[in-house]
């Protein structure tokens, strides 16, 4: 998606480790009208899977998860990371390493909002190793809930996430695929 | 806001120790379409002070301070819980207690998203003992930005937050505010 292409190779930044930083309009300071820009090219990518639920993870996903709902016209559930006083020991659960944080921890999400017969979206902010989208899937395995597809907004093509995942059958569209990134230029897949 | 009051006597749940669960439309599964309305709310009544800027915090303020923003055209910045790899060393920070979690941790903001001059609406899902509005009233401080205002969708009257808030002069706009709450009933101030 050339506007979300655009905007990384503008204000995105490289950091050592393979960090990919676009805090100034993704995720820390949040640019609204692009993240809705993004919600419904994922509605556009997916409207005709009979979508009844959004699936996100806390915090980085939640913007772009809620700007799809509206299009959807759908909630949207997050996934809760560590004990949450207000969830309770209703939930499913799965652990969780974040690669931001360096540490795993559980993933939670009360029983009373995934059940069977959800047919569920998971959007995400990224996808690198593919941890927390597998983490999802487990999730959506533990309610029987059905997987629709998984909707990425930047996708690190150079880790192996994104391959695991569409070869195992899965419905991966990120809106924007990294090929290899160096201190001075982020490169994009064109083939998307 | 008779909107969110009836939402919340239709499906909050008051638990034991003071604790009102939203977590089915507001902090956990998200109600898109009422979260819109809070932000539509938020911006009747904050549009008239030239706000370029909305503070949150992750996680629960995200969705509702992404919905203003859209109403005000202007970019959200979420506060930080804890130590991420990708924000660096170049925060303003400020400890805080999450009654949620029962811990305190450090809340931080890059210094590339607030400073002087910013003029800024700090929004939240919850306002009680006001920790993390003073958090984030400080954060505002070392930033040398102004504020406008705070909006929160459910403030618990009984709790000490609001009053000393608006003692200090700040204008708080509070879109439900609990008088009491008992398991049978939540009552609403309705002076506001």
């Amino acid at each position: 998606m050339k506007l979300l292409e655009d905007k990384i190779r503008m204000n995105g930044k490289v950091l050592p480790g393979g960090v990919l930083k676009v805090d100034s309009f993704l995720n820390h300071q949040i640019d609204v009208s692009l993240v809705d820009a993004l919600g419904k090219e994922f509605y556009d990518r997916f409207s005709l899977y009979n979508i009844n639920k959004i699936l996100t993870i806390e915090s980085s996903g939640i913007a772009l998860a809620c700007a799809a709902a509206r299009y959807f016209g759908v909630p949207v559930v997050f996934a809760k990371k560590g004990a949450h006083k207000n969830v309770g020991g209703n939930v499913y659960s799965c652990p969780c390493f974040s690669f931001t944080k360096g540490v795993t921890c559980d993933i939670t999400v009360s029983k009373d909002y995934l059940c069977e017969g959800d047919k569920v979206l998971i959007i995400d902010d990224f996808l690198a190793n593919g941890a927390a989208a597998e983490c999802l899937m487990n999730i959506l395995r533990q309610a029987g809930a059905e997987l629709a597809g998984i909707g990425i907004a930047i996708e690190k093509g150079f880790q192996p996430g994104g391959k695991k995942l569409r070869e195992s059958g899965i419905n991966v569209q990120s809106l924007a695929i990294i090929e290899s990134m160096t201190d001075s230029e982020v490169t994009f897949r064109t083939d998307d």
